[in-house]
């Protein structure tokens, strides 16, 4: 297993400041010892947090050296006052490490439209200055967890001409998770050597096949981002379109694998399940076709119950808005063939299906028959969990 | 009140057919002694039930005098078999009622790809015909509940040119509950003397102020329909555009006090909640909006666990993909200002909207301030027995 602490010239941290009740860590930061590029995607949300609106006027410079994130209040709906304290969390930072304010961006996690408690985080950052190091990515992560059950890192190696190279990143879900854009809080680190211009491409493109193809509970948060900082020490650097590809794909499986474990550790969820459309006109039809199954309450809560309602997937399926012949529809519980041109297979698939929900991952796939459109979401079951935490949530 | 059997010349009877495992009433048929005017609107999902198919081709003929429906089984995804099921149950009616097979419609609800037991029904058709009577209609809302927890019945009694009329509505709901056009069944009958084009018209207006305005789960059923007869006997004749917008109006309460009962039998639900937009810069924004906010799985469970969790709502219309700015929102719970230009206007305001929230209806207002929009849609809470019911409906 390669170390996070590859990732050279990064450090990180996560302390205490007291805005979480249960006293348990709740600001971070990731600092690079010398300057990076960095690019960034953020939610679609009209409604945007006061961090994020000012992350995206400052990651036009394509520069960023530090990012301080808290948990436990989204500074969200908090007007005037919700930029002036976004605005201090990265003054505290700046003058603390001694960098251009204008190289740190700001995140935030938690309820909306409460005032920042920031006295709180401005006695904090000193400590949290105090505590960078290789090892505190993993107190990064710890964090920012909301009602995440576990931290979520994943880290990637590869090599360009032969140099070797680090991508490490870190996320938070787990509810109000739908693609949109990115979802909740990712911040990417690399020591490559890549240019602002190419980190938002592949950036962008890898967001579309990650964050932006997965679900929690169909609500697009107000403060997601993604952000990727390239400080460019491995001495790894992308020059050509070859490196380009071989980056983006490195991108792409560490981004995926965190959007994995952020649906993995869903409100509630107990099963990961991979909802494949294949067959559709377009790839746009079979996008609205997974989406929809993906989304789908009932299908969902039927997935939580184990039970093999292929109806429900071919009603959502039916209600998304695309053209498909219900008639030649075919459905597979992974290897399993449950349905057959819009027909239940047989008793004894029906049986093998149900076996298939047993297992903690699985993947559903419809097949349309129309044309050579596929797409894929990922997904959770909807439990009685779920309910409890978001009934409960601010209590 | 006014009694139901008002309805003249209209009877109807609900008898256990044993497609229930439970052995409760599970057909139902309503009857209209002379020839009647009808009209119909359909689910717009591409999955069609077999009798969504049927009824579709013989309403065209603008005649019906008699609907066979059966609870238990949706006899959808049923293929060939389906429909030569769905003409059976029709002709079964005929021949016992010595009526055109034309005149007889045909609805089905519950689980979706099961092949429909024929022989029960047929073998209990004559019972059922035996069975019809003016006070039958209290057996035929019965009959077609599936999870529903009570009946629901409807009338509402008017008059044109001094003549009374009635009109009577039953309703069932309760999952797979979203507007797009009908959902899930609804039958009226009515002893006006209108004709099939007016009935039609009128029909898919009060649908879209009704049926389409409401959700439980925000998935679209493939079994949904409203058919409307209408037999003259009242002898009370809509022959001017008044007498059009009189019974329209009057339709109008009938289906959305119908469309009421659902929602508040939605499963699960402890809460009615009627969302309201204005203020948007077009009705179609307005709309766009309620619906987003009456269908977030986190609003939805903030309203189960009273918290006044305002930012989930305003989050909501953020991601509905309408213009607003979010710091000219308001949103008041009942007569509750809470949240004002985008932040919370007191303490004590979230204080007594909690308060809104203990009641079992309450109206949700969003002021955009952009424009002249408006919409509403009504809503009900997402609780634990919402998941208990569905992980569990087919076991």
């Amino acid at each position: 297993m390669i170390d996070i602490i590859e990732c050279k010239g990064f450090k990180a941290a996560g302390v205490a400041a007291g805005l979480k009740k249960n006293g348990e860590k709740d600001i971070g930061l990731i600092f690079s010892e010398v300057p990076a590029n960095a690019a960034g995607v953020f939610t679609k949300n009209m409604v945007q947090a006061a961090p994020v609106l000012l992350d995206k006027e400052r990651i036009k410079s394509g520069a960023c050296r530090a990012i301080i994130v808290n948990s436990g209040n989204a500074n969200c709906c908090t007007g005037h006052q919700g930029m002036v304290d976004a605005n201090a969390m990265a003054n505290f930072v700046a003058s603390g490490l001694k960098i251009s304010e204008d190289h740190v961006l700001v995140a935030s996690t938690g309820v909306i439209g409460e005032s920042l408690d920031i006295e709180k985080i401005k006695t904090a950052v000193p400590d949290l200055i105090k505590a960078l190091s290789k090892e505190g990515i993993h107190d990064l992560a710890k964090s920012i967890m909301t009602t995440d059950t576990f931290p979520k890192i994943v880290t990637r190696q590869s090599s360009i001409n032969g140099k070797p190279y680090t991508i490490t990143g870190v996320a938070k879900g787990s509810g109000m998770i739908r693609p949109d854009m990115a979802t909740m809080l990712c911040f990417i680190c690399s020591d490559v050597d890549a240019g602002p211009d190419l980190l938002k491409d592949t950036l962008f493109n890898s967001t579309e096949r990650s964050f932006n193809r997965i679900t929690v509970d169909g609500d697009t948060s107000t403060n997601d981002m993604v952000i990727i900082m390239a400080n460019g020490l491995s001495g790894a650097a992308i020059k050509t379109a070859e490196h380009k590809d071989s980056f983006q794909s490195v991108l792409d499986d560490a981004m995926i694998n965190l959007a994995r474990l952020v649906v993995k550790d869903g409100e509630g969820a107990t099963k990961l399940v991979e909802i494949v459309v294949k067959g559709a006109l377009t790839e746009k039809d079979a996008f609205k076709a997974a989406d929809t199954v993906a989304n789908s309450n009932l299908v969902k809560t039927a997935i939580f119950g184990e039970d093999a309602n292929w109806g429900r997937i071919l009603a959502a399926v039916g209600r998304s808005k695309i053209s498909i012949n219900p008639d030649r529809v075919d459905i597979f519980f992974d290897d399993v063939l449950l349905v057959k041109n819009g027909m239940k297979y047989s008793d004894e698939a029906e049986i093998f299906a149900t076996k298939v929900l047993h297992r903690p991952e699985f993947t559903i796939l419809i097949d349309l028959k129309m044309g050579n459109g596929s797409a894929f979401m990922f997904t959770c079951d909807f439990s009685l969990e779920y309910i409890r935490i978001n009934a409960d949530y601010r209590s």
